[in-house]
């Protein structure tokens, strides 16, 4: 039995003031989904720092874990029944756990809300792009004032130590620049270069540093907020995830990781590669420790071999120079900021991107879904890369995710298929994840959840 | 033609973003009403601190005025054509005008958007009760973890000298107890207060004192907006403008005033007689100077007369002691706190007062409706209070608002009938507003706009 | 009796720790001479807005008035028997005398402790200025990084309602230019700038703006600081703080009043009349509303008849017309803001104005002294002006300094000789003063402390 | 040549305004030594993060760097030349650098100005503590509302990696537990500590999180201050220096360190040996990983030896268990808050705590004054204590302080004797620092600037 508290906790900031009807809705009763939803998402973020990135181990852990919440004097309460010790200092919550709480209950209740608006179209890009916005500004994410200055920090949960090191690096040396950061907000790739900001903010004096966790209810068991994290935002799916990252990062540094950041990194190329995004100034950096170097080197043929040399030209590979990375990605943002002042376009959300549909109606990763996806070496470039995406979404969810793991308990291993000339380079691509142990947390023998079928 | 001047604004603050959508719903076009809602709004905005109370005559004397809304790469830009010279300083905006003018277009894009939600049940008295909660939530005019300290302060647009002096004394000693004002918003009694409470939280060093108007669009024309107000909150009617201000409100304090004071008043009595209400402690306090007695003396007859003995029960009436007023309504606040404590209510929103749908429904001053109101003298008193307050909203629509003024050019005066118990005092009583010249700015004759039929 | 509070405060803001040395210092004993300073600032200080100007009248009100200074665990405590209950609001210490009487601490205590300073040297016009420049800084008061916007407002303490209306009105268009409020810290004209300003500043949203008072000991009595003053600082004696006022000032207005104000504009003319400061910009307005047209008139005569036309030149009167006194300000101080910069000399402090030691040294009005003042016509125009100044000085002190009044009770009046070409229009004007009841607060008959010997 | 910048800086913060004389003293001139002193502590700061403890070579390696003070408008700017490019991101100074940078120049400034001020008084351990207030307060150190949380952390600026990774996991802990860190600013157990609180201080949102270092000139080329530092101060000495900090610091952790920290737990045991300070709570904790144990042993086995058991008991030996060793410290600082609060004792400087004169008189490290130590068996122990402490003062400057530095140069290794009882455990002591390596920064053989004589 792991250790826990009992609890009561209310939000120190107002943002999160409920109305009658939403503290009903979250209730626990049978006719509503948002209880669990919310309790999975609590539990993940009081897990904060741990090692384990198996959702259902956790969520099988603490069985007893409930909430209740209570409409009170100065807003509302949640009522904390067995919750894990972890985020507790001598009994009382850490500020940053209590913080994303009340995120994620805010971001649960208007996604809620949303849903029942007529307003929202989520069978139309553009009605999807504006459901991300809604989301993003309800969650006070957008700052209209703010220059240019965020970096997207993609790459794995699961990395080595010279690996991790780097990534504080880096992030230390963004922090220098006055540059934030935003990440998908779990360990490893993304609470490196949080906590490297963190102190490089505290040496040039900036209070108000941005560390921005942008989650979604599917991942975060698997990948817990670290608690740097001072701003969480939990998107619905990967799909909206990832649009959000590319609509508020100026910028996107890659560190090695495994099928998601194969996933990250086949979804920013697709979008780049669209016709329209031609000119679009989009700084993308990957980079590593002289350790992973192999790693960049794998990925960058497995780019050259399925989509091409043009590909390789929108993005800058810079092994074991942290200071070269940060001193870039600064350049790459000036431009970015020039281009925007020139054309008007908003600072906070990267409206003239253009993502096609494709990279935006969420796909399923059943067995039969994964099965006829087209992989083949003629489709254009962009179309290829978002099926592509697709494949390591599925073997993402795979890995990790809750749904993805049962399916695959249930009826064995995906099956992928398509031409050779595709199909090679990523079973290579792949056996060499599994190799360098990118695929889980170190220390858990992987099974892998796919077969390749050329 | 009066001085204008051609500016561009851009929100200081970052609250206001808009979506592409949005900004789309703001232009000019045939089909969308919004553009010339916001127009108008912004019109009274820029006419703060105006001495007419004509909304006809201020649409007619800038009919050049216009306004263009663009993105930009900060958030979005206004650009203004010859707006009223007033609002600017050596050719500056006044702050508190451009910081109104984007809440304006906050409001008005919210309200537009929340219209089109399935959430939202205009039909019954918990949705339109929901509703008002997500528009001052929306506006972030409700704050979890501030004490209870909001004084909602009601009172004649149109009040004399010694009058406006009062309402500045007794705001400068609430100001002094560390309480705020919420007020309609316009000249007079909702200015005077605010005034003198901002020197007042001046000595008190309180620099985050805040002056919440709360207004609609139908009266704004009427009333601008003053420029002490630092949060502006626009309704869509007169009734959910009436719900939010004894919802938020702690306590109220009633200056003389006309048919719109009487209307606030008989509002608040039918309220606070409904029998769900009896054990809830509200503090209201009817104040004025020495010169003012004869006002409040007739006020207190009058429901006497028509509500009784019960409702005189709900107000205190104090006559030029603007430290005793202070004092009990920091007394009746504390009182107020304490039953929320007990009750685990909340201190920012009075879901415990309950609001007979009766007063929820707008209640369109036509004619017809005008004539048909039920006045007897045997009905349940806070339903008769209701249809007072009708009647009272239907004069003020026709003596200021817009629409009711066309009414009343086109079809000449209302026709109010009931039973003579009733009809008897509302006829003395609004004849001694006429009299007193608090139908309408002194200086202009007033015509009344209603016949009382016994 | 007048009514009185036991209370017992400790300072907010952490600027006022004393060591146990200097709380010694400020204990009651035979010997040190710190309490009774200190005693008379705070009775001073917890008066403020009292109508009376007389210092003795109201040391003798409250005898039994007493401090007691306590070192405590956050600092240090006072512990004040039978206090002026004025200051008091429900019982409770208005926040603004809490804070002006750590000041007063502050600067009595840093006073005593310089003074022992061997670096300090009182005998040099130049050491003079350094002390002034420690014992500002000291408070606070210099602040780098502040842009040039620092207005000066003099004028009398009694003034008639209609100069006391005007002095708000240029304050609120001052304020409305974002310009911040320096005055003597008292009652009418020192008052009046600082409540408009307060209310322009929260018209702009200006949080942080700056009601700068600085006073001495021997006059605080007669001009209790008004609350609204958010930075108090109290220098030794009138010279220092004149010279305060025209080295932290960027500007001076100057309003209608009496000696004390024509001493103020004798001072500042005998500086800017220094040839070393011809070239220098400093602007100068005199101004007053329509009825106080003849003052100005009067001022600009004795002027003219004394200091001839180049002085005239050194200031604009502006009368009826608020705006354009604003506006001109505004851009004297542009001016102001221009030379400096192009001169490197420091916002915060005019180090390049030149000051005549015969301005600084302090003038001690004995009969002795008053009686041997130089007043001839063919004098250097700035050392005649520097000895107007203090035969002014002494009649502010025969009126309502504690020491100069029982002087006069002593002695009889003082007497003033010259040459008949500066003695007939000095008393010219000094009549018009009495004639126009500048001389004492009204509703006080004035006896004449001087008499005018050609 | 190493790498340099020319650059030109001025204050952000406006605390450090000058007068022309203040200026004019830090000019270069023959006479003032206050210029070489700037330099030296400025030339240290920009050295921040520096892996060298060697102030000549530092001085040596950087002759050509020189600094010009400049009035100017916004207050004064520092032109530096040749200044070492550590401290600069992209030729911009990292804000830390440049606030110190200030900080050295008030402190130096302010310490010139007191040594003139006949108030001060070096000859009395009262005039010495009233100095040290003095030099806090004017530093803005000593801050009155503030809780008791102030850690100090002492211990080598030479530690091995375990060690320092333990010291980051303590501050992470303490931070955790809200309290703040105040070290000697240096490298090693005095940045780790610091570094772990920014980090928990980030995840409890704690913005105001202080990072208080105290230095002396002569140190501070050796132990430059690392740029987590967000407060620093400079006192005129070492025996200043630890007054300084037991009088602030309302804890005291101790890591492993060399003869530095030997010096430290001297000083402090000394004090709290005072039969005055019997009664007062004073948590003392030495803590540190497993691995150096033996460390600790060897200094618990040598205060019993010489100090006796009575000295044991006013620490507590905490090994590799930081969450106990923060959990500590949080409840005996709640002691002490609960002790001042009863006696009402200040919270930001402890008066109470009696110090021995001889523990306050600058203690010159001659070979004369170190041979003539008395170290007798039958001494007082707070005598012993005493002069043990300055035997390790010595010791520390022979190794690393300028001065003492040229003096062992000049006349060879200091001779220490004393009763065998005495001499026999130090030489012990020493020679096990010797062999940890705890003297100077790895790297570099040790040349032992003493011989024990028995």
């Amino acid at each position: 039995m792991p250790e826990t508290v009992d609890t009561s906790i209310s939000p120190k900031r107002s943002l999160e003031i409920l109305s009658q009807r939403e503290v009903e809705q979250l209730r626990i009763t049978s006719e509503s989904n948002l209880y669990p939803l919310f309790r999975q998402c609590v539990l993940a973020i009081l897990q904060s720092g741990s090692s384990s990135d198996s959702a259902k181990a956790m969520l099988d852990a603490y069985k007893d874990f409930d909430i209740e919440i209570v409409q009170q004097d100065r807003g509302i309460r949640l009522n904390l029944k067995n919750a894990p010790a972890a985020a507790f200092v001598d009994e009382e919550m850490i500020a940053s756990s209590r913080e994303m709480i009340f995120s994620a209950l805010r971001d649960i209740v208007y996604s809620e809300s949303e849903r029942y608006n007529k307003r929202v179209d989520l069978n139309s890009g553009a009605g999807i792009t504006d459901y991300v916005f809604h989301l993003l500004r309800n969650a006070r994410a957008l700052r209209a004032s703010e220059e240019p200055r965020l970096v997207v920090c993609w790459g794995g949960h699961s990395i080595n130590t010279p690996e991790y090191d780097y990534t504080k690096d880096v992030g230390h040396e963004l922090g220098l620049r006055k540059l934030n950061i935003c990440t998908g907000c779990g360990p490893g790739a993304m609470k490196g270069p949080m906590k490297g900001a963190t102190i490089a903010h505290a040496k040039q004096r900036i209070a108000e540093g941005r560390y921005l966790g942008l989650t979604e209810p599917g991942i975060i068991a698997a990948e817990a907020p670290n608690p740097i994290v001072n701003e969480l935002v939990i998107l619905p799916d990967i799909e909206k995830r990832l649009e959000a990252f590319v609509r508020v990062g100026h910028g996107i540094v890659v560190f090695a990781g495994g099928a998601g950041t194969a996933e990250e990194i086949l979804y920013l190329l697709g979008i780049l590669l669209h016709p329209d995004n031609r000119e679009l100034p989009f700084p993308m950096i990957l980079t590593g420790p002289e350790s992973s170097a192999e790693y960049f080197q794998q990925m960058h043929e497995f780019i050259g071999l399925t989509l091409g040399f043009e590909a390789q030209q929108r993005y800058k590979i810079i092994i074991g120079d942290s200071v070269k990375a940060a001193r870039e990605m600064a350049e790459g943002i000036s431009e970015v900021k020039q281009f925007r002042v020139e054309r008007a376009d908003a600072f906070h959300f990267n409206w003239a991107l253009t993502i096609d549909e494709e990279f935006q109606y969420p796909f399923e990763p059943t067995h039969e879904n994964m099965a006829s996806l087209a992989l083949h070496e003629d489709m254009p470039k962009h179309i290829l890369a978002a099926n592509l995406r697709r494949a390591f979404s599925g073997i993402v969810a795979g890995n990790v995710k809750d749904q993805g793991v049962r399916l695959i308990e249930q009826f064995g291993p995906y099956e992928i298929n398509g031409d050779p000339a595709i199909m090679e380079p990523l079973d290579k691509l792949l056996r060499s994840f599994v190799k360098q142990q990118r695929m889980k947390l170190p220390g858990t023998e992987y099974v892998p959840c796919y077969v390749i079928k050329p």
